[in-house]
């Protein structure tokens, strides 16, 4: 059962996370409220009635490995067809090859429908969605001209080919080879691990962004270079020719999202797969970031969509699910779990970190869609770094509050969440991919502290600073007790964040990369949950005139939020300033 | 791969949960260290060589029903019997039917290497040993001539009837029916959901022990009768006759324990069931609780268990997984994960967490050991109601602690991890029952708060912080900076945990019974690792002068604890106190 919150939805793009102010860029007149409530309500509606249901067919039917080609789960090769024909894939793709040329932030929403309806479902166009963005950005005019209107229009699906079974984060040690074959192609030869959506019968093309070496590149990540190998050949008229060498050597046997296949892919075992270069020989990785960024983002809304589905069900579970009384219960016989005030807590929690998930990814997405939008460079600069910033934290936070989110699902459901059939325990095994893949939630947290902390000299995340601080005067000086100590709360976090912000600044200024890196994970989290909680009590904020109903639950989130977890704060930022030490003076292997 | 912590093990028993104290009692002169180091040696040799392999078989051939009867999976049959023959199930029975009458510490440390090997595997003696100490102390001499030998052996299997579809948590609403025969003899009829082992093929007979009401009983569970129902009938001469009225109705399809059967039971489908009251009619829940209690412990160092193991496999795989290089690397290529600071990190954390599981889930033993073997009737009190204050800590935290370890096991796996032949998402899946089973952690919160902080007027609670203020005064008064912020750290918790409780107390005393519940969870936390960090403490400074090899890692966990954990401290204390505002400001309907 799924039921996409339209009202929280378009409340957080709105007065969150600042749809009105792409909705005033010059170019965007069309990006009416009247618009976006269409494709949101079409939307919410398809992922209710069709995508929600396969989501258990997908789990007990995995895809499989049959002859050499994979099948999918039963009923999911209609549903994407319906999907594709509805335009959904084409949502954000260039106008100029069938795209819809909408913002980022309705992708976002959207997509988080879809995750909830089902993640591994959603794997297969979030990975399309990847390899449209990279051709856009970086593929020539014939391969956008061969590839692009069928990809954005989805009736092809794209994959992405980082992962070598001896280099997974680390891309210096990527060993699959390209070989110029003279006429304008390369040879493609190696194996690709974890490769989502490496093959499938619910489209009749898959185009492969595979990463591999020239024969005289230099060593590390400057030697890579993009190809686009399709599993058959397009011939000059759109038409499909031969099938290239490009082989499914295994299927994983996987915790979680089972409808989605996770391919070994072999590429050249028969004389060499045929692929054509994306960008320029040797810059492949700039080209991979093109995706890898936006996946981020996106695996943090598979986190959000996890989240929102599970708090759901818990929620109507507890209402239903009769134990024991209330206190001072008037009731004959017993009560619905949902009186305890330990399970209310519980269900608080978990609509608080769904809504964080939520504000954050959001306000990253429209980050991006400003750094395309808006008017001058200096802006496009800001707004380039901020989704910067903002990507790590919505990845690593939305994911581990999915992770946390789910597994709460479970303990709402007592003996019956750990029952297979209930389908509360397939929650937290899909979810708990997400804080591994596209970069590890260590790698994010590295991620922001080394590359992100430092752009414009610290100012970036400096600015972010100041509009929680902001956000922090407009509680206290509007609070009249119903925001409980979300005011003060807030302060001390954002005060700890700026001392844990200028201790990392100082610290890679001073070259103690060693003691930056050992504190980058509660730095990350300190950041998020500042963030989250600035965002809820914006909202909140927001919500003051609002009917009763809509406002008190978002008064809750804040004030709950701010009460439970912004308190770590304090400890985070004693974490982080001070970790190192204990850390950096033993080596693993004494653990033993 | 599992490699049992045997001096770990040994040290926590002696420098930290007080094994001496029981060897210094009158009759435990048998009880020596040679004894003791034999014992965990021998158990150590099973647990590696035996039980650890089947933990994967057990996971990819679930235990099944077949024509009515559940067979377990391949070999577990053959290292049960050895097990048993072993003499491993007579550890701590009464030596009057065979058991070795040794004590619960030795029993707890046993079985965590037992849970380290096979949690699902375990799970069988685990209720065996309940249903010995209900007949032991509640069962009619009848009913232990008839029963107790065979069970003490392992030569029969116990199960605990509680579940039934309606009445998980709340056993008022319980409705399995008992009639009198006349003859001594009762009619059991019901059915029971959640019965672990309720069928198995690996003995001749099962004896349930089952939860049911006479004809008259009150309503409510002052009218409860706990009965024993055999699978098959003993004869006077001690062979087995019929077959009883008592059939498996399904076995369930879980998330984890596959090993484990999981058995819908149904009693009386065909005239009636037939067993025998244990202790008083109506009387049932007092022996109900003998098990209970038994089996939260049992159930917390199933946590333990299972934390150890998937530290142990993480650690190997960090030293053996190379990619990227470590800070200022000279090596020629890649380094093995374990030299990034935050794959560090996650591994400290881990293993203090594992020893903080350790440590209370001992000491919980120790407790109920002293409480047994005590010479006067004013200690047996206070060592009583000491292990009642620590059980429900060492379940809830133990378990908690239990499924974040190995969830960070499988993040250290990365992509691997969730891989299902890896066997690190295996742990995740595993673990994820015991914050559920034997009453979730929100239960055993509120039993915290609600039943034990009051005994002794509070006075066991406050016993119990003084012994960690001592603690913390040695740390100060030993400090010589290598245990960093532990003292200070320490100091903090203890405050904030006398503070908690205080305030816990009084709020009792005033009748605001919601809002003691409301805190109950954060006050279970913040008392589980007040007194975890006390322990880790105790156990450093109980090395400081052993080899560096032994004493760093001591300090390492101690210190990083406090440091990352401890400062939880603060923040959980204003949830105690403070969330009971908001948390009983809503009904959860109004978040939907």
């Amino acid at each position: 059962m799924y039921r996409a919150p339209l009202s929280e939805i378009a409340f957080t793009l709105k007065e969150v996370a600042g749809l009105g102010q792409l909705q005033a860029q010059p170019g965007q007149e069309e990006l009416s409220d009247d618009l976006i409530e269409a494709i949101l309500g079409e939307a919410a509606k398809f992922a209710e009635e069709e995508i929600a249901p396969l989501n258990r067919v997908g789990d007990e039917n995995p895809a499989q490995l049959i002859n050499g080609s994979v099948k999918t789960s039963p009923g999911w090769k209609d549903v994407y067809t319906r999907w594709r024909e509805g335009g959904w894939n084409a949502l954000t793709g260039d106008p100029e090859f069938g795209g819809q040329g909408l913002p980022n932030m309705l992708h976002v929403a959207v997509f988080e429908m879809w995750n909830a309806g089902s993640m591994a479902f959603t794997l297969c166009p979030t990975l399309t969605t990847g390899a449209v963005e990279a051709i856009e950005k970086h593929g020539s005019s014939e391969l956008k001209a061969k590839y692009l209107e069928k990809l954005t229009s989805g009736e092809w699906t794209g994959t992405m080919n980082l992962t070598e079974p001896h280099a997974g984060s680390d891309l210096n040690a990527l060993r699959a080879k390209a070989e110029p074959v003279g006429d304008g192609s390369y040879k493609i030869s190696g194996q690709k691990i974890f490769i989502t959506y490496g093959d499938h019968d619910m489209t009749d093309n898959v185009i492969h962004l595979v990463l591999a070496r020239l024969p005289d590149a230099p060593a590390g990540t400057r030697g890579i270079s993009l190809f686009a190998v399709p599993k058959y050949f397009v011939n000059d008229d759109g038409s499909l020719g031969e099938k290239n060498d490009v082989t499914v050597a295994g299927v994983e046997h996987k915790l979680g999202i089972h409808g989605s296949p996770t391919c070994t892919m072999s590429y050249g075992d028969n004389g060499g797969a045929i692929g054509w270069l994306i960008g320029e020989e040797n810059r492949g990785l700039a080209c991979m970031f093109t995706m890898m960024n936006n996946a981020r983002l996106a695996v943090g809304v598979q986190g959000l969509g996890i989240a929102e589905r599970a708090f759901q069900e818990a929620l109507a579970y507890s209402l239903d699910r009769k134990q024991g009384r209330g206190v001072g219960s008037k009731t004959d016989g017993m009560d619905p779990i949902a009186v305890h005030p330990d399970i209310k807590r519980t269900l608080l929690s978990m609509k608080s970190q769904t809504q964080v998930a939520r504000a954050i990814c959001y306000a990253c997405a429209h980050a991006l869609d400003m750094a395309k939008l808006a008017p001058d460079a200096e802006q496009k600069k800001f707004w380039s770094e901020r989704a910067g910033l903002l990507t790590p934290i919505a990845k690593a936070l939305s994911t581990d509050f999915g992770v946390d989110v789910a597994s709460l699902g479970i303990q709402i459901h007592g003996g019956m969440g750990f029952i297979e059939e209930t389908g509360a325990a397939q929650h937290l095994r899909d979810a708990r991919i997400a804080p591994i893949y596209e970069g590890t939630n260590g790698i994010q947290s590295i991620d922001l502290v080394m590359r992100k902390l430092p752009m414009s000299g610290g100012d970036q995340v400096r600015s972010l600073i100041s509009e929680i601080k902001e956000i922090a005067s407009s509680v206290n000086a509007d609070n009249t007790g119903e925001l409980g100590d979300l005011g003060s709360k807030l302060d001390a976090a954002v005060a700890d964040l700026e001392t844990a912000t200028e201790w990392m600044l100082a610290a890679q200024a001073d070259g103690k990369v060693s003691e930056a890196l050992a504190g980058a994970t509660p730095y990350l989290r300190l950041a998020g949950i500042t963030l989250g909680a600035g965002l809820l009590a914006k909202g909140a904020l927001a919500s003051k005139s609002a009917p009763e109903a809509l406002k008190k639950p978002r008064y809750l989130m804040a004030r709950s939020f701010a009460e439970t977890v912004l308190g770590e704060s304090a400890p985070l930022k004693d974490d982080v300033t001070r970790a190192a030490e204990a850390i950096l003076a033993f080596d693993a292997a004494e653990l033993a």
